[in-house]
């Protein structure tokens, strides 16, 4: 196939896509494949400029559309202003590796390890699940050893990759923190800590229920529907100036304040990202400090990281709690590692054990419904994913294939960077979870 | 003073020291004093969220007026897309410092200094010109060892800070080592290195008269000149879409395709901060990198920094290389002491001496002409301005205060980030570069 021919096939594949993921339908045709849509094969960026069909510019509907996504999940700080999370001044302390011809051993073992993906009968190997899932940064950690890691797609050992909906895991494990450690109430309905809200949906929530999603908020993400909360949403959330004559919410906090109701509090588990903006809120006025400086001083300062996080921001510099960070893969090793140590990381106790306990132990299953069928039947709780299966598995996840998956059992924590081309993991968790399973069992017969 | 009546008058200075930098007229009214404008004592961007009076926002010619300036040089990112300058994932080499008695004495002593300002018949002392100057950081190393180091205003050890146009020393430090290796060869024209350059007034200069701004190109920053060339170029430049019915450049560099010509090529120095954009564009071209690669693949990687830089880019994803990088205090010092050794940091050598040597010979001072009164008889090269004095100093040096000073003949490496109110160094020399020059003997007496 000529260069000029695949772009053609390259550019309508994006539009195909982003079509796709803008109406939630199946997709009609075949998007290009991992290998076919890697960035450095598809030429994004390349040259002093790069040709005009090879630049990446805003809108976000351009920059965050397959297969242009591909090189954007790397490098959303060249498109959005941006708050740093700091790893301080010190050294990063060196995770630890095995020798180097048993790590290369252990490359060969994973990779020929096969699963059966959800809904198939046929059998697919580790290696194939990284192409199928449009893997972008793979580690995996046994015993606190990098047994797996690899960088494909955008990512490299010193990059950054967005993390997605990951971001709320962070928010959700400072307010446990705060929680467990007396300094946030999560009895409290959000009226007592913060006023303002007035007489927003949120006003009468429980913290715990905005930590576990189970209020009862209006928030439709129907990309197709010109009414549905998500414009709005997303004209309040742009740093962009607002348009003139725009009269709506200014930032994520002001969109709160005028959020509607929908169902009752405490009644069911509603994935809104909302919520997690509420929460972000909520640990910020309690603290005083912004989520960003809360995961710097909590986390990242304390985990001998090796890069700083950044997380993108409003207009009126309030970082994205639900979905704004980008980090580098081996430092979301560090933080899975945190969790299945239950809060020690390097010898230093970070957070009581208690706040994972809490965290692993998952909500309450009765609420979680069948939305994510995928996924199973499992519970969400402080913005995390809890798994309910043999092995005590939960997780982070984000759109498009993100996740840091905890398996205390197989004593394994996973990392998955991924840049699939529709962003709903329902399509990605078929070859995922079950793989995951496969490296949990094979690590444990070690 | 109560606190109300207190903004109220902030507010009032900030908007006439607004207007007077815009215009460039002399100061009407006295600021707000460096510890009246201090960002902690005005209250800027604390709350959450903070007071509506205290939010700092879009667009520039807010969040970059006096006195809400003094809190952003240091929150650059969070207003504009930005790119990072890697310091790669290894430990930082610490810089060295004397014992903590002799320490803390050095500083008393180096406080107690007493200079002449310029024009000026009354003594002020070392102190008293970090006020006088807006500073926000102050580090002085001599022989290599850390004898001074301050952080007021919004500066803090672990925070980073607006360098503006030391970013063209970078750009040009950049270029010369490329020229020295034989990389680059500063005769050709920029024709033959950037073909699509056109008929702009560049076209026909050499690279050398790019580096050291003695190209003939037209190019007006008299904001008071609704024609200036300067609106035209922000416009390009800005990462915000550009507006409706918008047929101007987009970005740096097509606005550099376009400039016209005033004077000629060779004949004389003129400060332009377009020559930077395009030897930016030249050693991009050249070397297949950004400069933000460029720098972390020469000097941050190398150099044991504490801390990522970054650099502000247009809607491209070009970075600005006539003044957008922010970077650490110590980080800078590093750099500067790299320059007083010619080259050589932390046992290893990172460029050959020569490119030291050019750049602290000088330029061709019979060009320099006297539109510097409070720099002296000086010259500039390779974007470095060179005193000529009897130290044989020569510096990095941005707008609102900002500089790089080496004085190889007292072994001292001085670095100053500040937020004056205005933005020219002549309102800062005069009490500035006779003080450099007391603490440079001071330290040579010890």
């Amino acid at each position: 196939m000529s260069s000029s021919t695949s772009n053609v096939i390259a550019l309508t594949a994006g539009v195909v896509l982003a079509l796709v993921a803008a109406t939630g339908a199946t997709a009609q045709s075949e998007p290009l494949s991992a290998q076919e849509s890697d960035p450095t094969v598809m030429g994004w960026m390349q040259g002093f400029p790069p040709p005009p069909d090879k630049m990446i510019t805003q809108p976000d509907s351009v920059y965050f559309s397959f297969p242009r996504l591909r090189w954007s999940v790397c490098h959303l700080r060249e498109f959005l202003p941006t708050e740093e999370i700091s790893r301080g001044l010190g050294a990063p302390v060196p995770l630890a590796y095995p020798a180097p011809h048993e790590f290369a051993e252990l490359r060969q073992q994973i990779d020929a390890v096969t699963f059966t993906p959800q809904n198939s009968d046929e059998e697919m190997t580790w290696e194939e699940s990284l192409y199928a899932n449009y893997t972008d940064g793979m580690l995996i950690l046994h015993r606190g050893e990098v047994v797996y890691e690899r960088y494909i797609g955008c990512l490299e050992e010193d990059g950054k990759h967005a993390i997605m909906s990951m971001t709320k895991s962070f928010t959700g494990l400072l307010a446990e923190i705060m929680v467990v450690e007396g300094i946030l109430d999560d009895t409290l309905l959000v009226s007592d800590i913060i006023p303002e809200i007035g007489d927003s949906a949120f006003a009468t929530a429980t913290v715990r229920q905005v930590m576990d999603m189970t209020t009862g908020v209006k928030y439709s993400e129907n990309y197709s529907d010109p009414d549905a909360d998500i414009w709005l949403y997303s004209a309040a959330a742009s740093p962009l100036p607002k348009p003139e004559g725009y009269e709506g919410p200014d930032g994520y906090w002001e969109y709160l304040q005028q959020v509607q109701a929908e169902g009752n509090h405490g009644d069911e588990f509603h994935y809104k990202t909302i919520n997690s903006d509420m929460l972000g809120w909520i640990i910020s006025r309690v603290s005083g400090k912004a989520v960003t400086d809360l995961a710097s001083d909590r986390l990242w300062r304390r985990m001998g990281v090796e890069q700083d996080a950044y997380q993108t921001v409003d207009g009126r510099g309030v970082p994205f709690a639900g979905g704004g960070i980008t980090a580098g893969l081996r430092d979301l090793g560090r933080l899975g590692q945190l969790m299945l140590n239950e809060g020690e990381l390097n010898g230093e106790r970070l957070f009581p054990a208690e706040v994972v306990a809490k965290i692993s132990a998952g909500g309450d299953r009765a609420k979680f419904g069948d939305g994510f069928p995928t996924f199973g039947p499992g519970s969400y709780t402080s913005q995390w994913w809890v798994l309910h299966n043999d092995h005590g598995a939960y997780a982070a996840r984000g759109v498009h294939g993100q996740t840091i998956y905890v398996d205390p059992t197989a004593e394994m924590v996973l990392v998955r960077l991924a840049s699939f081309p529709q962003a709903q993991n329902g399509f990605i968790d078929p070859t995922s979870l079950p793989a995951y399973q496969a490296v949990a069992e094979f690590l444990m017969s070690r």
